[in-house]
């Protein structure tokens, strides 16, 4: 079971009713189907993936005496699946060591490549474009490694490729020596392909049940996708009020371990859908709403004391689990000190979900919005239902906000100086834009130690 | 070496000048030395504990042969020995084998334990109060197990408390059973007490130099404590100028991972002790500046998107390392696909450099408010220096606002509710509010799957 609830929103002369009244979310609900009709958006397809090939191969490579793989992606190429990982119970995952090849951190990068054995390590590599910097240096590093240990043709059965089906470099590496591949659907971008390949294969490697998060998100998506106005746009509607009328942070703080890396998958798909300068009249919109990952109950001693005080300008949503899979009890012997006695012969589980409902209720009487997404437990339906129902939910907002949630031009020139500062042809322009300013030039700044 | 720097504060028109004239933040200035002067806070004083007493105390407890520590707190009492830990080269550490238990969630707490070996396991618990649920429930759960593996008696020698020198339940406990014990200045509040006993003893224990630490912070404050008007009264200025025009996010984002803790405790410190609903006057303010964490390169996937195009409400502050410990280089053979081959023979570092200058050089184009933390190598003496720049900066943030930055009453609510629904004596109005408001209840939700 997955639900999602909210408090507070209203009655509190916070809202007093959407921006938006009904016919406009039918009309945006409406926009976002027919570029589902078309082909134009196609991670509402992404939970028919049949996983049985996926399943089969990966039994295989078990089979093969592989012992790890090494993943190498970054942004969406990384976070689906290391989200759903960290969420899985690891006492039930029976596949590969899974290990992450994300920031290009130079301690982080030497440590991971040194710590591996490259004879029995295979190489997922994930990049749509296949010129991702930070993937394709550390792919080379990886590809060194292995071709040094094994020699350069049996280095090729240690490498995966994960890439756009028809073009880009990584496309064309693949195809000219052979790899084992697999292609992400064009019309999937990065931040909605948790569900893909991109997702999938890492998972199914690292023995996760990738069948039932899939099931979990048919399951939701045949609840509601047909009344995109309703739940998932109603939703989506709550979110941009608020925004409009100065609630522009979005709080999610869960309240268990093994989901606070869906909060990041969560913070990458909110704010480079919908942190956007222009709408699609291009009109200057810079509009936007701060995710902002908090974990429970650790935050009530950092975080809380602003979310209760400071700006009116946070929507708290909590994660809450019913049923954890284990538990530890309070002993009862010697006893507790005087204040403390009530603790004796409780479960940590019942001390947790109080913490939970007092910060909860405590933001409530203070007036601040807060909702709940309520997992009975934490398997890989429910997570499976959360991840499709943000996607929904991200859309629609977009569509009300009348933004295009898909795309991430302010990413452009960063990327661009880098490549400039660091030598590539025809970027000398951007490499003068990577020098400081003069006025920064002038000011030293404070030298502190 | 440390540095401080911002860009483009200034200059885009975002602002004029600060909203505080020297006189004003002179005046603040003089009531943060009155308050240090008057012995008030004692947070200024820490960078002059001798750490020699718990150098010897924690060489006497290696050679004992001890094998782990578990350090139990929460908030203040952890997150400052956790960030440090994380920003140590781990090549250097020569101590016991570090666990925190911190969060409650009772998974994690049951795998904690379970793992342990209790005949070489140190507890080291911390807690001002004594009263605090989650360090005092996981501490009876780790004292309980440690008796039944070693004896009643025997069990004493695992115990060590940090607490209040004078009152407050683990002090009476501590004096009843001859525990090993350290006390927290009563003038030092947790989230600036990582420089004390809390912080100071587990580093020690795992053996990172903390006399290296003090001594950073010792320096720093030689440089600058003199005009606190100057440097971190300039600093704190700024953010809240910043804040004044709308700027209300502060985002944190480190490029090297081992120092993205130092964030987290950041983190901390800024909300609780700026987030504030009143001023020392008692008049309703509602101030305060999110802080938000955020990782490079990873982020640049992820929030970057927002943080150009989105609302104009952030500040950017980069950490920077100019050296690290460890590197690697992209191959030359075989050769990389074109558009890339500009990477072909570069360091990592040098990569990692220039995809920093791009996006801080992006955003300071698109006129978003940008600064520098620039660390000469992560070293105990640089991250003593910053952990005591920011405690300044903190504190004359707060007499600039006129708030008490030193309390944290908001969080008082959601604690009394907790423990009236786990049935603490006189508290059945706490747990009346803990309950679903009517309007709550007539909304069951939505329920997803």
């Amino acid at each position: 079971m997955l639900r999602y609830e909210t408090t507070g929103l209203y009655g509190e002369g916070l809202l007093e009713g959407d921006s938006f009244d009904r016919g406009e979310i039918s009309l945006a609900a409406e926009r976002l189907q027919a570029r589902f009709s078309s082909g134009e958006l196609g991670f509402v397809n992404c939970p028919d993936i049949d996983p049985e090939a996926i399943e089969a191969w990966a039994a295989t490579k078990l089979q093969e005496g592989w012992t790890d793989q090494v993943v190498i992606g970054i942004g969406g190429s990384s976070l689906g699946a290391r989200a759903v990982l960290h969420a899985a119970d690891p006492e039930h995952l029976r596949g590969l060591r899974t290990h992450f090849a994300e920031n290009l951190d130079p301690e982080t990068v030497d440590r991971l490549f040194s710590g591996l054995d490259p004879r029995t390590t295979l190489v997922v590599v994930i990049t749509k474009s296949g010129t991702t910097i930070e993937t394709m240096s550390q792919f080379w590093i990886a590809w060194r490694m292995i071709a040094d240990a094994v020699g350069e043709e049996a280095s090729h059965r240690h490498l995966v490729g994960i890439t756009d089906p028809e073009g880009g470099e990584l496309r064309k590496l693949v195809e000219r020596h052979g790899w084992q591949n697999f292609s992400v659907p064009p019309n999937v971008g990065g931040r909605f392909s948790v569900l893909t390949a991109v997702g999938l294969v890492p998972l199914a490697l690292a023995g996760y049940p990738i069948a039932e998060l899939l099931q979990g998100a048919r399951q939701v998506r045949e609840r509601h996708a047909a009344d995109l106005a309703g739940s998932w746009g109603m939703a989506a509607a709550e979110h941009i009020s608020l925004m409009r009328e100065g609630v522009d942070e979005l709080v999610m703080m869960s309240y268990a371990d093994r989901l606070s890396m869906l909060v990041d998958w969560f913070c990458q798909l909110w704010a480079e859908s919908l942190g956007k300068a222009r709408n699609r009249r291009g009109e200057t919109v810079h509009v936007g709403i701060t995710p902002i990952k908090a974990l429970g109950v650790i935050d009530q001693h950092s975080q809380v004391q602003l979310y209760m005080e400071g700006p009116r300008n946070k929507h708290v949503t909590f994660l809450e689990v019913e049923r954890f899979e284990r538990d530890r009890v309070v002993p009862v012997s010697p006893a507790l000190p005087d204040g403390l006695s009530h603790l004796q012969g409780r479960r940590i589980s019942e001390i947790f979900a109080a913490e939970l409902a007092g910060t909860r209720a405590a933001l409530r009487r203070e007036g601040r919005p807060t909702s709940r997404w309520i997992f009975s437990e934490i398997s890989p339906r429910t997570v499976g239902s959360f991840l499709f129902s943000w996607q929904m939910i991200t859309a629609m907002a977009g569509e009300l906000l009348e933004i295009d949630a898909f795309d991430q031009p302010g990413v452009e020139l960063g990327k661009k100086i880098a490549h400039g500062l660091l030598g590539r042809v025809g970027h000398a322009e951007f490499a003068r834009l990577g020098q400081p300013a003069e006025e920064d030039l002038a000011d030293p700044g404070i030298l502190l130690l």
